[in-house]
Order: structure tokens, then C-alpha cells, then sequence
């Protein structure tokens, strides 16, 4: 494999406390060619959903040979497995509880590969003192940066086999005529993203419909944001290809009381 | 023109969302080489004047050949048009809502060249998906690196004519030997800083000046915060090149209960 | 010296503002090959003690040879001194108030080698401007970006002789077999880091032991947070490799009411 300087960091580490910093510096210390690029390090404290969504709907916007780095890892130190997943020229590097299954989907079925996983068990490409609470330091970002200057998976880690895929917990349906779905992520403006996607719903859309959420019934879909006025909400096809509400120039996760997991329902008008 | 590989970016996206790490992506996969740095992507959500003051408030501290994306883009998805302004060797990538235009203006005045504005309406320098509701993943960032790897603005666009000026609400203005101006920026050590600029303070400074706001009046101006005792409040002109009111170990805003657009005095003391 | 281009920043500036996006630019415009590597900018405003304790904290994962910039400066302005300190490759930048003086002993012990002080004082390795309140921008990140392309610290500034240590403020001690220690650091899990560190708790530990914290007694030490059940404390060596209290899947900090400074006591069980 060749070496691939594009290293992307998802964590839950935040900003305050300087984790972010020692990874880069781990990292560089070993490839000082490695371009890092951090996706977020907000995603909420040890919440492997969040962490995944936000993953696996940045992906496709990165170059193909590059290395993700994810760590949100509630079970570091205990004997869940450390993961490189390789899938085309690409690699996934992250604890094995699922945080990496929704990007290695998507990028198997974008790419028409097969992935493959790996165990990161060597301790010469790990550092020489591995503490029980930070593998992110210890153990994930040296195998990255020694990945990224080309040493193939086959000689950071040993073949896995099988790694364990998030359960998505309410699968979308259909009932009585209706699509029954679930917010899956709020955004910073408050915007509501569902797990209804763009196709779904344009195989309903011959017709007028109406999306009820929050106890409200929005008219829908419109185009964009300021397709509807000032204050009202609007329901749509946003950035992430999903069925999305929004409210022009205002939080509509608020104004609805919404909570990731509540349910949305898609009707004729 | 010439490649210029440094990328600023000016957004109100937050870093919770991997919004900006996809703002990324899009710019390495067209240009690897691209060094993007990160201004602020804090600006509260769609405050149009606080990204333009962010911005115009840091570019002259830049390479001039450099790129500098800002996206506050309340009417993404409208009919409101995506530009590229070259000041000299320095582009400026954005809406077009006003967000750029004091920015364009500081550097027309401090390179003594005229700004020419260009339209982003070409597809093939865009993404092949261009989403209604993020540009600055589908159209800002390819343009930026197209524009990064020496693509000429009279290619990746079309000529634009003029662009929409930023009014600024309340401009400031003497009365009876008093000076009036206003609260446009508060930090986060709540320092205060007005629209009254070094040049006009100078203009009073031969006689000592009082400085009259949130019901306060502070003698001035000191020449930096340990100029006055803990606690204490002190005017004077700080690294913007403004009038600021400053608390020393404290936070001015907060004790003075201001808000931006807030009025200030200046008169001899 | 030879150049080196790692620049790390660890600041109070906060990522709001666009302070730390100037430094950048200005360390950008001086030299183009530098590579800034952010390691916290989320210091809280003005606290000394924690800039120092998240740069000596962070210091050894870095390439030694780099250099760290680090900007808490309350006494901006004042006639505090704005120094470099060379120890063997690394160079550390900032204020003279004790914020760089527990890396500079951490890596003298850790290298063998004798930290020698400059002081910034030669105006044309400043900007042109100077203003009072913000030398991160007129005189460190020039400064730093001069000696990351090679300029000797000889060169850049003056011998600055002894330069100020902060004073720990409670130091450790032993009372009838207890170890009496403080929490000095608390992150974003609410992770309870100690001043204990690991050789002092191993010269303790062929008995079981019981940490003493916010009224509570936790037995102690187990490996790793998953070691006990959730909702339980757990009393271990934590990755800054000191003794640290956390709460399985919840925030120890916070149940316990702990602040930076309170005490904690070590006892055989």
C-alpha cells in the first residue's frame, strides 16, 4: 500500500484539555509528512452513534487514499479490539464497538469493495508505555502515522475477521400508506436531520406531503431554507441527502422540543 | 494568477458537526497541496456583521497571496450569488450578502487596487451534487481550490459587477465636542471594542478623555490593562487599532451589561 | 540551529475571535513551511497554572525538535518579559510568568540537558506595530516564526538570565502513612487528575489502598474505567500517568463536586 499523508481525526476528545494536540504530535513525530485534518472532536462524551453518523457522512468528501482515525471509545483499556479496516485505498482506524460500521458500509457499497480488518496488535508500532485510559495516544495514532508512510495493515496488525456493526436501533418503515422515521442528528443550527434519505422519499413525491414531527404538520418538500419565511419551518432534502427540518433563521430542534431518536412521520397531504 | 496554496476559512459552522472537516476534504481532493487555516468557525449563527468585522479584522495579517473563504450564508440556496473578489494578489470567496465587503474594503485602501468581482455559476468547478443548502461544501471549496491551483478567476467565474455593501447601522458621529460611537465586538475576555479607531481618539488626544458607557464613566486612555488596579476598568486603544474597554482580570461586557451595537461617549475629561 | 517547522500553540485566546487564525497568518507570512499544531486554545481565560499544566503535560509526544509557543498573559503590556527557552532542540515561547516553566523542568529532567533563557527584545523580529495588548501577534508568533526558520535564539533576543518557576502552590506531603495530594487537573469527562503520580503510588502499593476524595472512599487501584461496573468510581493511573478518580460512564468531577485544589488522601485499606 501505498503511503497516504491525509490523516482525518473524529474524536470526542473536545478542545479544552489538549488530547487533540498530543495525537498530531504522536503522529508527526513518527510521520512528519502527515497532513492531519480533524473532522470533529466534539461529538458528545463516549456517544458512538453521533460519532459514527458524523463519520460516515463525511467520508465521500475526502480524498480516497487517506486515513481515518475515530476514537470514541468508552471501553478503552478493557478487551475490545483496536481496528484498522481497509476498504479500497482507504483505512478506518478506531476501537472495534461500531463506531466504524456505518463508513465502512458506505464506502463498501460507494466503492463496490470488500473490507477488510485488521487488529492492531503489535506493540512495536504502538508507543513503549500504553496506558490503560488513552489508546487514542498509545496505540491509535502511531499505528496511523506508521500506515500513513506506507507499512501495509498485514504488518500493523493480524486479520480480524468479523467486526462488530452498530444496530441501528428503529429501522425505517412503511405503514398504512406512511414512512415512519427517526432524527438521527441535530446540527448547530438546529437544523433536523431524519434517516429518511433523498430516495425514499422522492419514490413517494408524485404528491404533495405533509412531515409531522414535534406535534406540528410542515407542508412539504421545499427546495431550500428561504423557500418558506422568517420564523416558519420547512421541510427538505439538506445537505446529508436526508429528509431534513429546519427553521428560516431560527433553531427548529428547539422550537419543535426535539430529541435525537423521536420519530417523524411522512404522509400524503 | 499564480497558485497561492493558503486557504483561510471564516465560517459560522461550529466545530461540532464535521462541517469544516468536509470544507477540507472537498479543498485536498482537488488540491493536496492546499494549507487551509482555520480564522474562526464561531461566528454566531448567520451574523452576517460579525463574520464581515472577524474577517476584515484579520486578513492584513495574512500573505497577501492567499484565499479567503467566508461563509455566513443565511440565503444559501436563494437567488443570492456566490462570488470571488480579487483585491491584488488576495481573493475573497463568498456570498454574496455583505459579508466580504469590509474586508475587500480595508484592502483596496491599504494596497491603494481596485476590487473586481466574479460570479461562481460555473458547474465544472463546483461538485457534481450541488445540495440547496450547503455551498460552502458544493461551491465555495471546490471554487477555493480550483482558484488555489492558479485557475483564473475570469475562468472558474463570470465578470459580477458590483456587490452588495454591508451598511453599517449607525455611523459614527460628533455632537457638542462629544464623540458617539458603538459596541461592534466583544471578546472572549469581555473586552469591549467600539467603532472608534486610533486615528480619531488621537485626533481628541491632547486633552485627557473620559470614556462614557454602560452608565460608567472610565478616564482615558491608558496605554494597556495592568495600567489600572485588578478589577478596575481601562479605556484604551487595543490590538484592533480601536477604542476597547477592557476590566483588568475581569470581564468588562459582563460588568457593564453591554451588548454589541451599544453606545459609547468619549468627551474631555 | 537548525529550522524547525512544528510550532505547537497552546493559548487562552479561545477559537471565537479569530486571535488564533492571526497567529497563524502571521507565522505564515514570516514562514511558509511552518506547520502549526494546535494543542489547546480553551485555556480558561488568564489561568497560568492550567496553560502550564496542559503544555508539560503534552510536551514529550512532540518531535523534540519543535517549538512551543504558549500565550496565557494577563501582564501583557506590562513590563513582564516576553522570553524563548532552549532546551537541547526545543525551543518554548511565551511570557515570563511561570506558564513555560514546568516543561522546561520536565524536559531538562527528561533529557539531561540545561534550559537557557532569551528575552524578545529585538524590534525587527517583531511586527513593525506593536501593540500593548496583544504580543501573541506583534511579538511571539514573529518571534517563533523567525527561530522556526533557523534564525539563532542568540540572534532573536538577548540572555535573559533566570526566569520565573511557578510556585506549586500545595505540595505534597506524607501524614501517619496517608499521602495527602490535590487535584490539579480536571478534563472533559470530569476525569480527576491528581498531583500524585505513579512512582509514589507504586512505592505505596503492595496493600490495596483507598483514595479519599469529595467524602467519598474509592477502592483503589484498578487498571482501567471498564474495570468496574457503570455508575461506579474507579481510582487508577490515568494516561497523564497520576493518580485519577473517574466515574464509569458518567462525569467524577461533577458527582463529587471536585474542583481544582481540593485535597486528596491515599491510605492503606
Amino acid at each position: 500500500m501505498a503511503a497516504a499523508n491525509l490523516i482525518s481525526l473524529t474524536t470526542d476528545f473536545g478542545l479544552v484539555d489538549g488530547f487533540v494536540g498530543v495525537l498530531k504530535g504522536v503522529i508527526l513525530s513518527i510521520n512528519p509528512q502527515a497532513q492531519c485534518v480533524d473532522i470533529t472532536h466534539e461529538i458528545p462524551p463516549q456517544n458512538i452513534e453521533q460519532g459514527a453518523w458524523v463519520l460516515s457522512n463525511s467520508l465521500a468528501y475526502f480524498p480516497p487514499a487517506a486515513i481515518h482515525l475515530c476514537i470514541v471509545d468508552p471501553g478503552v483499556g478493557s478487551k475490545r479490539r483496536a481496528l484498522a479496516i481497509r476498504v479500497g485505498e482507504t483505512v478506518l482506524i478506531g476501537p472495534d464497538n461500531g463506531v466504524l460500521s456505518p463508513a465502512v458500509q458506505m464506502l463498501e457499497k460507494v466503492r463496490g469493495v470488500e473490507a477488510q480488518a485488521f487488529q492492531l496488535d503489535k506493540p512495536r508500532f504502538c508507543l513503549p508505555r500504553v496506558s490503560t485510559t488513552f489508546h487514542g495516544r498509545d496505540i491509535f495514532s502511531p499505528c496511523a502515522a506508521h500506515i500513513s508512510r506506507g507499512v501495509p495493515l498485514e504488518e500493523v496488525g493480524s486479520p480480524a475477521g468479523e467486526w462488530i456493526n452498530l444496530a441501528l436501533p428503529r429501522p425505517l418503515r412503511r405503514e398504512d400508506g406512511a414512512l415512519v422515521g427517526h432524527v438521527i442528528h441535530i446540527d448547530r443550527y438546529g437544523n433536523v436531520v431524519t434517516d429518511i434519505d433523498q430516495q425514499t422519499i422522492q419514490s413517494l413525491s408524485g404528491r404533495p406531503l405533509e412531515v409531522h414531527i414535534g406535534g406540528r404538520s410542515i407542508p412539504g418538500l421545499v427546495s431550500t431554507y428561504s423557500d418558506v419565511e422568517p420564523g416558519e419551518f420547512a421541510a427538505l432534502v439538506g445537505s446529508p441527502w436526508k429528509l431534513e427540518i429546519a427553521r428560516r433563521n431560527g433553531n427548529a430542534a428547539q422550537a419543535l422540543g426535539l430529541s435525537i431518536g423521536d420519530q417523524v412521520i411522512v404522509t400524503p397531504r
